[in-house]
C-alpha cells in the first residue's frame, strides 16, 4: 500500500511522519502524470506545486480552514489528498472530476475557479465573513506570478491591504506563466528573487547611502535598483502585507516550518514561493508551454497521441500573417495567450508589431482602442470566457468611439474538458446589444479568412467568434484568396421546402451535414448560414419562410439573448414555427467536446435525428 | 474683453503673457461655476484642475499632442479651452456640448471617457501607435487618485512599464475620490505627501541604517514605514515609472517649469500633482462630496434649486437599513458610491458592515461571493453602466456557484445629462443568458422594497435594476411592509382587450398612466408588469393574447438582447402582433432625462400617442 492510499482526507496526512513526505510527493506526481497522459489536462502547473500543496494540507485544517486556488488549473494533488483519489482516472471527463476546484464536488474546495485572479478577492470575502461570524479560521489564497497582472489581484491587494483582515496569500512564482510572464511585476519579481540570495547587506548599505546625496533626477534609477536589493517585497508591503520570501516550494519540510511560523500572524501575510512549473516530468519541464494544458501523451518520448486536425485557431493564426504582409497597419494583441490564440506564429513574424499584455483582457482591449486612435489597425484575440472581463471596455472604449478594433473571440461555443468555467457560450448574448458593433462567426475555416478581411475593412469595430476545434470537414483545403463578405449577408447554403436550419456559425456544417443525410430520407431541409449576428440579415428569413414553415435555429451559444431569439424577433407575428436549439438555461458541464455536442444536440445525427421527429410530430399533429 | 474671450484655440494660449494665466485661471474658474449652477454638472473635479489644465495647454501641442482625460468629469476647462467656450452653456444639455471628452465633438478630444480608470492604457495606445508609424508627438494621461484603486489602471500601469513608451501621466491627487478614497493605495499616496516635504534627510538616513540590523519579523513595519518616507514614488518606479512630485497643482507656473523639464525625458514618467477639489469655490470645497456631480444651484448659498422628489436611491437607501435590522447577516459593498448608491445611511447604522471598495467594480462582485460562501447575504450596489465591468464575476464567481449575492444596479436606463457613457441600458441584455440569476426590476419605489426583500429570501443570485429619480407617482407613499414576490410572477395590472402594454420596470408606471389616458378616449389597454426578466413569467403572455392580439413591449433598455426579444420568442408561432418600445441599436446622447425618455417613446404621453397611431394604421389595414 502507498502513502497516499492510506490518505482519505487531509487528516490522514498530518499522521504521516514528516520525512516521508517527499516520498508522497512523488506518489501524487505520478499518479498526476498517469491520469493525466490518458485524460489529458493541465499537467505543468500541477506538478509545480505538489510540495506546496502537501504543506499546506499539512499546516492547516481542512475544511475548516479554507484553501482558495486561483485559476485553479493546478489543483490535481489537492483533489488526491481530499478524498478524490479513487475518481482520479475519471478527471475532467464527462460525469467525472472537475479540472478545477469546484464549490459542489468537495467540501474541500472552498472556491471555485477556472478564471485568474480571483483568489484574493475571494478569500478576502471569506476572511470578512469569519471576523463579521466571529469565527475562527484561516484562509489562504495561493496565485501564480501571472494572474499577479491581472486588474482583479491588484484590486483585491488594495482592499486587503485596506480592510487589513488576517489572511495569507501564497504567490507561488514559477517564473514563467502560461507562454511568457510580462509586464512590469515579471521584472520586479526577478528582483525579488536575485534579493533574497543577497549576501552583502551592510556593504551595500553604505553603497546605498553614499549614493542618497546625489539623489536627484539622474541617479534615480541606480537608487531604485539599489533600494529594491535591500527590501524585498516592498511593493507587497506598501499594499499592506507583510512579506516573507522567496522560499524554495519544493522543499516540504521547510515549506511546512515557515508556514507554520507565519500561519498566526495577523493582518495581511505574503508568502512568496519559487516553484517549477513541470517539476518532477522532464518533458514538462523543458516545455511547460506545451505542457501547460495538453491532450492525452506518451509518458515516456512526451509525445502527444491522437492526430492533429485543422483548427480555427491555426486558420487564424496563417490568416493574419498574410494580412499583416499586406497590410503594415496591422497589430496584434493577446492577454496571456499566444499561443493558445495562434497569435505566436504573428509574434515571430511581427515581432514589434505583437503585444501580449499579460493576464489583462480589460487593458487588452482599451489599449486596442488607443493604438485604433492613433491610426492602427488592431486585431485583440481572447479567448470568449475570458472577454467576459472586457465587456466594459468594448462598450466604452471602442464601440461607442466606434473604433475599428478587431476582435477574434477563440474557443467560443463548448471548450470541452475544461467545464463550465471555460465555455464560451454568452458571447452573443452579451455583444448582441453593443451599437456599432458587427458579430460574425465562420461557419468552417475558409470563412473566417474572409471575415477576418471582411473586419478589416471596416471602418467600426467587429468581433469574430469561432469554437476550439476545426469543422473537422473531411478532404476540407484551407488555402484559397480571402473575399470580403458584405456586411450582413446572411447565405443560403442549401434549398429545401420541409424544414429550414437557421444557424451561425461552426453548427452550420453540422447542419449541412444533416440535410444531406435527410435528403437520402427524402426529406428537404434548407440550411441558412448567418454569418452575421449583427447586422443581421432580416429579409432572408422573410424570404425563407415563403418556402417552408419550420425553423430551426442553431447555435453553439446560450438560447436566452442569442441568435435564436433575434430570429424569433424577425418573424414574429407570422406563423412560422420555430424551434430553438442551443445551450439551456445551466451551465454546461465538463466533458469532451463531442459528447456535450451531442448532448446539446449541436452535431450533425443529433439535428438529423430533432427534425426526424419533429416531423413525425407536426405530421401527428395535422 | 476677458482673456478667456480671446482664446479660440490651444495656439492662443501660449502668447498670453505667463504673469496673466493666473487672471485666466480665474475667468475658466468663473464660467464653470456660473454655466454648472444652471446646467448642473460635475463642479468639483473640473474647478481642481483649471491651473493643471491651462499649464498643460501650455506645455504641448494640442491637437498634435494628445491629452487623455482619465473619467473626463474634470474636462470642462479643458472645453473651454478649445473652442468650445460659445457652446459651453449647451454644457450637458439635449443637442448641446458633452459634459465629458468625445472624440466625435472636437479634435482636441484624443479619447472619450465618462468610466474611470481608462487613460494609462489608451494613452499607452497612442504612444505605440505613434512610434510604430514613426510619428512624433506627445501623449499625456491625466488621472486621478480615486481611479488608481481600479484594476484596468494597474494593468495599464504595467504594461506601460514593461512597454517602456515615452508617455506622461499625470496622477492628479485631490486626497479623495468621489466620497472617500479607499484602499491601500490611498494610505499610500498620503505617506508620498509626507515624504515630499520632509526636511531631514540625512538625520532619517541614520536612523534608518541603524534599524537595519535588526531586520526581521518584528521591527519590519518601522522599517517599512522609513523607507517611505525616504524614497517617495518607489511604487511607480517600481513599475517602470520615473516619479516626480508631489507639486502644488495650483501654481500655474511652477506646473509649467515641471512639464518643461520633463516632457521630453524617455520612458514613462508618472508627475504627481496635488490639488484641491472645488477650488476657488468655497461651498464646493468645503463639501467636494456634494458638488462632486450635482444639479442647478444658487451660486451665492451653494444651495440646489428645484425640488426634491422620492427617488427609487432613497427608498433602497432606507429599505436596506430596515432589512439590516432585521437580519445581521446582510452586509452591504459598494464602489466609490456610497452616496450614489444610497448606502451611505447603511454605512452610518453599521460601519462594521459596509465596505466602500474604492473604484474596482470587479472586486466588488467577488468580494461579495466571498462573503457569500462564508455565510453571509451580500448586497453589492453598483451602477447599471459601472457593472459592464463586472460581467465575468457575476458569471464566473456568483452565478456559476450559485451564490446568494443580492446586485442592485441604480441608473438603469437612460440616466439624462451624463449620456452615452453613462447610461445603463445594456444590463437587461448582458445579465439575460446568465444560469442561476434572478432578474428583477421594479414598477415603482414600493415594489423595489418587495424585490428586495424577495432577493433576500431566494437561496441564489439575484438582481434589481432600476434607473435614477423616481416614478414620480403623485400622492405616492412609500412606508409600507415589504412583501416577498413568487419568483417569476408577472402582475396583470390593468385589463383590456383593444392593446396590451407588456413592461417591466420603472416604464410599467408610464404605461399605467397611458392607459389611464386611453380609457378617456375609450381605448382598453391592458397593463402587464414583467416585474422578472428571469425567471420569465410565459404562461401571462400566452393568457393575455386570448384577449388581445396586439402587444407592446416596454423597457428602458437596449431593444437588442432585451426583454421584448424574449416577449417575442414566448410568442412565437402565434399571431399576435408585437411591437418593441426601447432603446435602438445606437449610443444614446445626453441630455435632460425626461426628454430623452420622450425621444424614445418612454413616456406616458409618447406611450399614448404610439398607440393612438398603431390603432389608426391597424384600422386601415383591416
Amino acid at each position: 500500500m502507498t502513502i497516499l492510499e492510506k490518505i482519505e482526507k487531509p487528516s490522514d496526512l498530518k499522521i504521516i511522519k514528516k520525512e516521508l513526505l517527499p516520498q508522497l510527493a512523488q506518489e501524487v506526481r505520478d499518479e498526476i502524470i498517469r491520469v493525466v497522459s490518458n485524460n489529458g489536462g493541465h499537467l505543468a502547473s500541477s506538478l509545480g506545486v505538489v510540495e506546496l500543496t502537501i504543506a499546506l494540507h499539512y499546516s492547516f485544517d481542512l475544511p475548516k480552514d479554507k484553501l482558495i486556488w486561483d485559476v485553479g488549473h493546478q489543483a490535481y494533488a489537492h483533489k488526491l489528498l481530499t478524498g478524490r483519489r479513487d475518481r482520479f482516472d475519471t478527471l475532467r471527463q464527462l460525469g467525472g472530476i472537475s479540472g478545477f476546484p469546484k464549490i459542489s464536488e468537495s467540501e474541500y474546495d472552498a472556491f471555485g475557479a477556472g478564471h485568474s485572479s480571483v483568489a484574493i478577492s475571494a478569500g478576502l470575502g471569506y476572511a470578512t465573513a469569519r471576523d463579521l461570524n466571529n469565527e475562527n479560521y484561516k484562509v489562504v489564497s495561493i496565485i501564480g506570478d501571472g494572474s499577479m497582472t491581472g486588474g482583479l489581484t491588484s484590486e483585491g491587494l488594495q482592499n486587503a491591504g485596506h480592510l487589513d483582515k488576517d489572511i495569507l496569500v501564497v504567490l507561488n512564482d514559477n517564473q514563467m506563466f502560461i507562454s511568457e510572464r510580462v509586464g512590469a511585476l515579471a521584472g520586479y519579481l526577478a528582483k525579488l528573487l536575485t534579493a533574497g540570495t543577497f549576501k552583502k547587506l551592510e556593504e551595500r548599505v553604505k553603497k546605498f547611502t553614499s549614493r542618497i546625496k546625489f539623489w536627484g533626477f539622474s541617479v534615480m534609477k541606480i537608487v531604485n535598483r539599489v533600494k529594491v536589493m535591500l527590501f524585498p517585497g516592498m511593493l507587497f508591503e506598501e499594499m499592506g502585507f507583510a512579506y516573507f520570501g522567496p522560499i524554495d516550494g519544493h522543499n516540504i519540510n521547510s515549506l511546512i516550518d515557515v508556514i507554520g511560523k507565519i500561519k498566526n500572524l495577523n493582518g495581511p501575510v505574503l508568502l512568496h514561493v519559487v516553484t517549477k512549473k513541470g517539476k518532477g516530468y522532464k518533458p514538462a519541464e523543458d516545455d511547460p508551454t506545451k505542457f501547460h494544458g495538453i491532450g492525452p501523451f506518451n509518458i515516456i518520448t512526451g509525445e502527444t497521441t491522437g492526430g492533429k486536425k485543422i483548427s480555427y485557431t491555426e486558420v487564424f493564426s496563417d490568416a493574419i500573417v498574410k494580412l499583416a504582409k499586406e497590410d503594415d497597419k496591422i497589430v496584434a494583441i493577446t492577454a496571456a495567450m499566444p499561443e493558445g490564440t495562434g497569435l505566436s506564429k504573428f509574434a515571430k513574424e511581427y515581432p514589434d508589431r505583437f503585444f501580449d499584455v499579460g493576464i489583462a483582457e480589460s487593458h487588452a482591449v482599451t489599449f486596442a482602442a488607443g493604438l485604433a486612435a492613433g491610426g492602427l489597425k488592431p486585431v485583440c484575440a481572447v479567448y470568449s470566457t475570458f472577454m467576459q472581463r472586457g465587456l466594459d471596455n468594448i462598450i466604452h472604449d471602442v464601440a461607442l468611439q466606434n473604433l475599428p478594433v478587431v476582435i477574434i473571440l477563440d474557443r467560443a461555443g463548448l471548450v470541452g474538458e475544461d467545464g463550465g468555467t471555460h465555455h464560451g457560450v454568452f458571447d452573443l448574448s452579451y455583444l448582441k446589444a453593443i451599437p456599432n458593433l458587427t458579430i460574425m462567426s465562420p461557419a468552417n475555416e475558409n470563412e473566417l479568412q474572409d471575415m477576418l478581411k471582411t473586419a478589416f475593412s471596416l471602418k467600426s469595430p467587429s468581433v469574430i467568434r469561432y469554437p476550439r476545434g476545426g469543422s473537422g470537414l473531411p478532404g476540407f483545403n484551407y488555402q484559397k484568396n480571402f473575399e470580403i463578405i458584405p456586411a450582413g449577408k446572411a447565405k443560403l447554403e442549401k434549398t429545401g421546402s420541409d424544414v429550414c436550419f437557421v444557424a451561425i456559425g461552426n453548427p452550420v456544417s453540422e447542419c449541412i451535414k444533416a440535410a444531406d443525410n435527410l435528403a437520402s430520407k427524402n426529406i428537404k431541409a434548407a440550411v441558412v448560414n448567418m454569418r452575421f449576428l449583427k447586422p443581421f440579415d432580416e429579409a432572408i428569413l422573410k424570404n425563407i419562410i415563403k418556402t417552408t414553415d419550420i425553423i430551426i435555429t442553431v447555435e453553439e451559444n446560450a438560447l436566452a439573448g442569442g441568435m435564436g431569439e433575434s430570429v424569433k424577433a424577425v418573424l414574429s407575428g407570422t406563423d412560422a414555427k420555430i424551434y430553438g436549439i442551443g445551450l439551456p438555461d445551466c451551465f454546461a458541464e465538463h466533458g469532451a467536446q463531442n459528447l456535450l455536442r451531442e448532448k446539446y444536440c449541436l452535431t450533425a445525427n443529433t439535428l438529423e435525428e430533432f427534425v426526424l421527429k419533429l416531423l413525425k410530430k407536426e405530421q401527428n399533429l395535422i
